[in-house]
């Protein structure tokens, strides 16, 4: 039987890699990498430096595909279906690779950014081949730290505050409305800067981008005077590389030390 | 200058550490380890373990202190105060602890339990040590992988659902209701299985206790059925051992395969 491994490989920093996932790796007979397109071309290195620390080479095989291009366009409402249709050409994708590129007693994987966990489709795909039933196989996920852990860490502060609640969303979803009843909220996939919209509330905002790489920046502060400065930050950071990745924590009603 | 590396050993699999844990628990002089009486000396002996596994013996010392009690009477709505009591109490023992045992030139390391950013309290104390002024050093936090990505990798299941936002919440807080606006819901800390509570929903349940160690239970299903079945199992493993750590999502109006 067909073995399959999805294994979180950290955020951007090398050493956040587990021994557990190590242990995968040199398991693992094909690596299947998507690219996803120009931009992401430094993340597919990563892979690629990771594998060639940690595995004996000539020991494995990597496969590479390109990542269907997922409809932008559709936007708004149209965001869950559009996404849902990508996912299908993205399982036809991968249930090729998995079919044809990995033999019956053979062990493949996936090295997916972060936590499998986290806003990540590779899970959903996996089981949207094993019920259409053409190809079969076994996976396991190992899990990773994701950029929600590596960033409070980077800040030296916690997700939660003493006993209560942490919610993480999307930039999508903070530009409908802060979530009622948590005060400490995580941002993820945000590519229009959604806190601008609460600058006149009494919030602190621990931002980070390329958390755990060499060009990893830190900003932190209250909304109101961090914000413009992480939107200039920002905004010279992605014209520089050409393209970026950031998170953050929003702190409502901080303690003021 | 003193410098102390607080590091997320994950939640139960040793093979949950990261490389850069096991590079700072080699980069350590001095561990402290506290102690939290005879229930949780199985999780003191899994930091010796992993610290015979990856450290050469002889190039450190362990510091062992006894945690104080923290006044669960108190409950109800006194649960912050007693909480903050606490924690005053413990900083006034890890100053000492890091005053007395650590030399000027050394690093010291407190080994935390899954991911240091969650219901942890190990940096809020290493802060108010700061804010008093006695003693001074400076401090770094190595992220790990928490039992909230442990309980979802053995489940083979995502946090969220497609850019939908999931909350990490405490037993405590379930029981007061269903948080609003998040159909995904981490419930961590739960002495008492607030989820019965929604058994008449249409929630689906993933549980896992022991997370990782060599004693984990995972059970899933629709919260009417699955729940009842927890409760059982719960509770004669908390008979068995002695004492239990459970952790759990809950699916709000899951899609159904
Ligand atoms: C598709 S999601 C994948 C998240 C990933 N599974 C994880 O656990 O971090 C991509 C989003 O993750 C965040 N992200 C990933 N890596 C990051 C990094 N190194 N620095 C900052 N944000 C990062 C950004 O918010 C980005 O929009
Ligand atoms: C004080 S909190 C610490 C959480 C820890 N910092 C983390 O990242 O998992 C303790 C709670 O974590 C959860 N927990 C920790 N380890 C666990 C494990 N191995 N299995 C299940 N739950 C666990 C339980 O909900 C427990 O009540």
């Amino acid at each position: 039987m067909r073995k399959i491994h999805v294994i979180g490989i950290g955020a951007g920093d090398p050493e956040q890699l587990t021994l557990q996932a190590v242990r995968a790796l040199r398991g693992t007979d094909v690596f299947f990498v998507l690219d996803k397109g120009e931009v992401k071309a430094d993340l597919v290195r990563a892979r690629r430096d990771m594998l060639d620390a940690h595995v004996e080479p000539g020991s494995y095989r990597v496969v590479e595909a390109r990542d269907p291009e997922r409809d932008r366009a559709a936007g708004g409402s149209a965001y869950s279906p559009a996404v849902g249709d990508w996912r299908s050409a993205r399982a036809d994708i991968y249930e090729r690779l998995i079919s044809e590129e990995l033999g019956e007693e053979e062990s493949g994987a996936f090295l997916v950014w972060g936590d499998p966990a986290l806003y990540d489709s590779t899970l959903g795909i996996l089981d949207e081949i094993l019920a259409r039933g053409a190809v079969a196989f076994t996976y396991d996920v190992v899990p990773g730290i994701s950029s929600v852990s590596a960033l409070v860490a980077r800040h030296r502060t916690g997700l939660n505050r003493v006993a209560g609640p942490v919610q993480i969303t999307t930039g999508r979803r903070l530009a409908e409305g802060l979530p009622e009843g948590v005060d400490d909220v995580v941002v993820m996939l945000d590519a229009h800067q959604a806190f601008r919209r609460y600058a006149d509330q009494d919030i602190d905002i621990y931002w980070g981008a390329y958390i755990g790489t060499p060009d990893e920046i830190l900003v932190s502060g209250p909304l109101a005077e961090a914000g413009p400065r992480i939107e200039r930050i920002r905004a010279e950071a992605r014209e520089r590389k050409g393209w970026i990745m950031d998170t953050y924590l929003l702190r409502r009603n901080p303690e003021r030390g």
